[in-house]
């Protein structure tokens, strides 16, 4: 089955799907995106993506192209020509087409384009291992609360650690703490039991699946703490663990040449998986 | 007459020209770009250009496509195909159109997309009046020395200062120092006529004009000093400019509300920008 692509208002072979060279997204980075993941035909917390979406798009100033309800619409739609039952849903909104100037232009048509494709779930394996990270500077823009396309460091970031054989690296900041991963967001269990990470401010992704794992920790009664943590505690913690709307909660068991734990995954980390899994199943159900 | 851009190999009608919605420079930002001045039919300083865009294209691990030969035949073509005489050709590179994944492909094809078009040249009565810049903080990555697409942070920069009725936005750094304007390199002529700027690192592109304007001012035997300055400094200075393949040596009036100098154009940046035509006129009869 050849897979359809959504842009701008139709759905075209994705061989085919094409925005112009003067799109603002392709030559200033200045448009946003979003991932959501479809678990058993459903959309995963899509609500809440789709107000991260609208709030990515007011602190850039681009226009909404299209209701919420015009835009689920349009996600049902190519997961279903997609035939996508488990794996994610890809969106990015640009503000627009014009001729090159940095400012922006004077009458922006906000661009859309959506993709979806199947995902295969992580390894048992990989589950029972856990991941390994690297650390590296955060050498990012000021702003990464907003889920923007400028994302070269963090390509050259993610790249580092494939480069290293791990599976993520966790940006550090100028005074020693992580902020979070190039793709995921970072959590730590302290050897005291607290269930530790990063604040939400402007410099980290407020993550979706981060918020539903806060909230899950509280109805198990758990201790979490929102405060950043230093490289060093990470390397010293019980257990550490990564999370994203596609890699979920998952077992991080080295950090640099650090071990975690036993150097196994952990089993809070992987009973927080377990409860998010439950979560989306019963999500599911409801809608 | 409908313009031309050259696409990955092809010449293409403008309207035509694009790039698939899986380009890594749509998705991550993942390229970079150079523009060059077209002065009387003849480019500006083009072998500068091509060494900063191999750089460029080094420091991030994207392949060369074509020698700088070939690159050079196609600047040409899309030139001449655009009849330009006075203008700028723009030319973006690509890591090429793969998956959706924030490491580098497996075997990426660099992409290459190339326009031109006229520009007129900087009015008599702006020239006369200098132009008036904004401070901003400076919120970008650490590595503008790398001329990517990962622009969004400069576009903000850019539609601040034109919100405030400006020219350009010179962005600050954390010390309370001005790093560069966001598409033109930052100037000042202090009180004890010393000419300074910002010696080159990664926090700054190292403009092809700023190289060339530095190397007129030293034959003028002026006392160039490459160090960082703060916008006090600067609003206390005789002159200030901006410089860029397109503004050239343009004179700064006034710096948020601190008119500069007698509130005119500074005399020695009119002068700078004389010798700098001279120079791009001496270069084309060479060419």
């Amino acid at each position: 089955m050849s897979r359809i692509a959504y842009v701008n208002g139709r759905y075209v072979p994705h061989a085919d799907a094409a925005v112009h060279i003067e799109d603002r997204g392709y030559q200033f980075a200045d448009g946003v995106y979003e991932v959501v993941a479809v678990f058993e035909g459903k959309f995963v917390d899509e609500a809440l993506h789709l107000a991260r979406l609208w709030r990515s798009l007011s602190e850039l100033r681009i226009a909404v192209p299209m209701t919420e309800a015009a835009l689920s619409v349009v996600m049902r739609q190519v997961v279903r020509r997609n035939r996508v039952r488990d794996g994610i849903i890809y969106m990015q909104m640009t503000r627009g087409v014009a001729p090159r100037d940095h400012g922006f232009p004077a009458n922006p048509q906000t661009q859309v384009v959506m993709t979806s494709r199947r995902a295969k779930p992580t390894s048992q394996a990989t589950l029972e291992a856990g991941v390994r990270v690297i650390t590296i500077p955060d050498i990012r823009w000021t702003r990464s609360d907003i889920k923007s396309v400028s994302l070269l460091p963090v390509v050259l970031g993610k790249q580092a650690a494939r480069d290293a054989g791990a599976y993520e690296a966790w940006q550090v900041d100028r005074d020693g703490f992580v902020t979070e991963g190039t793709s995921t967001n970072a959590w730590i269990v302290t050897q005291a039991g607290e269930l530790v990470t990063r604040a939400p401010y402007h410099g980290i992704l407020n993550g979706i699946t981060r918020l539903t794992l806060i909230e899950i920790a509280k109805r198990q009664g758990l201790t979490l703490v929102e405060r950043p943590f230093t490289v060093a505690e990470a390397k010293a913690a019980r257990e550490a663990f990564v999370s994203s709307a596609t890699s979920l909660a998952l077992p991080v068991s080295q950090i640099d040449d650090a071990v975690i734990g036993n150097g196994r995954a952990g089993s809070f980390a992987l009973g927080l998986r377990e409860q998010y899994l439950a979560y989306a199943a019963e999500q599911r159900k409801a809608g």
